[in-house]
């Protein structure tokens, strides 16, 4: 284990904090979003990006007022520079198709990055009420509960999830599926990628890849399977790399090898 | 609308009260799984397997008590031939995967059939208190709200439900997946068909195709998709088809067209 990290638990306590309020604020939207449709004669996109903004305001604002000198990187309103070394990176809503079509798979990610890891992961998943945290060399744990990965799991005896946007081609959605059932596996694919990160360090899938997410979609998710005991591709954090996308993949032990085979990648040092 | 069905008004009634007690009895399951491993020295799919027969003697418990002469056909017990010309269709515990993992996707399955057609379609996703009803002539309904669905929705500005079991090769997923992407759509895998269906008829999916799934696992949510006023492929029941399986699509009208394609089938007359 590092030696432990200054003003990391104060950050951790308050990351937890921040979910269970910003999740209680983006819930209220989720229940209202009809009746908000219709009030504000927008369509239903657009209430979930006044929430996303709102969600993310609230966050920052919470942070701010404890950390003035922390950065900030939030899928709405960008990167703040800080001078602490401390940078939070927010996900105010994801999985907005599944909110915005009323489906409950949809979470609050807020990680907190030191020297370019991530050492606070926090996701929040309202309509299920469960609270996902980990901070580095304190372990992950669900609802107060501590998760540890099941090593002799694998693709064949567990779920797998997947995930993809429009920068990766059907064809491509279509191999990576093609790929995971020919080898015995399974896929699950839920609409929130930093939720199914989560399910991967609570054990309830054996991993989760995805060709191109964005630091705030998988990075709360990185801290939390990698203080179950599981493994995380690493992610490119350091200066501007951090805005840009990267392929996801985090596994329980007795998947690597096997989903790193179906994402045709090969095994980097974490 | 065709004339009134003598008997259904007192078989939906207590189909929603039978729904609730098994969604309990199967959640109580579901909260004790771990225990329950340890305590039977099973391992978690025995659990999955004794939940799933004990909910389903209790629905036929209480079916037989209340109406002796109709039929049953369940996914653990088989069929039960009746006199009365209803038959009910069961599936305890629809995604056991899910279930068994510790996710909330999974719900109570349970359909009646009069003159071979699912006149009454009743799913309860206990995790999410959620209680979709539907009867011939009565509409579809979620906790009490009217489902009506949106015509103008289509597979590009909405999601669309995927599943495959054993009975599908890896490469007709793939093909599923890569033709519903090209075609602009985009998919979700929650882990359980029938709950999927039930989104279809909660507008929250706009669609759902699976090439092979059994009555048990399919036929209350076409009564609810049909009653929401959407489409069904038809799905043979006649018979010792009714054990059988076949492929199951149902969509909103504006994705009718479209998910045949995706599917490959040709439109049938309801």
């Amino acid at each position: 284990m590092t030696s432990p990290i200054a003003g990391l638990e104060s950050r951790f306590a308050l990351a937890k904090i921040i979910a269970g309020e910003a999740g209680r604020l983006a819930h209220d939207y989720f229940l209202r979003r009809e009746t908000l449709v219709i009030e504000t004669k927008a369509d239903a996109h657009d209430v979930v990006s006044i929430a996303d903004r709102n969600v993310e305001t609230l966050i920052r604002d919470r942070i701010s007022a404890a950390f003035p000198d922390d950065g900030a990187l939030g899928e709405e309103h960008g990167l703040v520079s800080g001078t602490s070394g401390f940078t939070w990176v927010i996900d105010p809503i994801d999985g907005t198709t599944p909110f915005v079509n009323g489906m409950p798979n949809w979470c609050i990610s807020i990680a907190v990055l030191h020297a370019d890891k991530p050492v606070i992961g926090v996701i929040q998943s309202p309509c299920h009420d469960e609270l996902y945290a980990a901070a580095a060399g304190h372990g992950a744990t669900l609802n107060g509960k501590i998760l540890r990965l099941d090593a002799t799991r694998t693709i064949r005896d567990a779920v797998t999830g997947l995930g993809a946007n429009n920068h990766v081609t059907p064809a491509e959605v279509a191999g990576i599926v093609e790929r995971l059932l020919e080898a015995g596996g399974n896929f699950m694919r839920n609409g929130s990628g930093a939720l199914m990160i989560a399910y991967v360090a609570a054990g309830r899938l054996v991993g989760y890849y995805e060709p191109y997410m964005h630091a705030w979609d998988c990075l709360a998710g990185y801290c939390l399977v990698n203080e179950a005991g599981g493994w995380s591709l690493p992610f490119p954090t350091q200066g501007e790399a951090l805005t840009r996308g990267s392929a996801v993949l985090v596994a329980a032990p007795g998947a690597i090898d096997d989903l790193l085979k179906v994402a045709q990648l090969e095994r980097k040092a974490a």
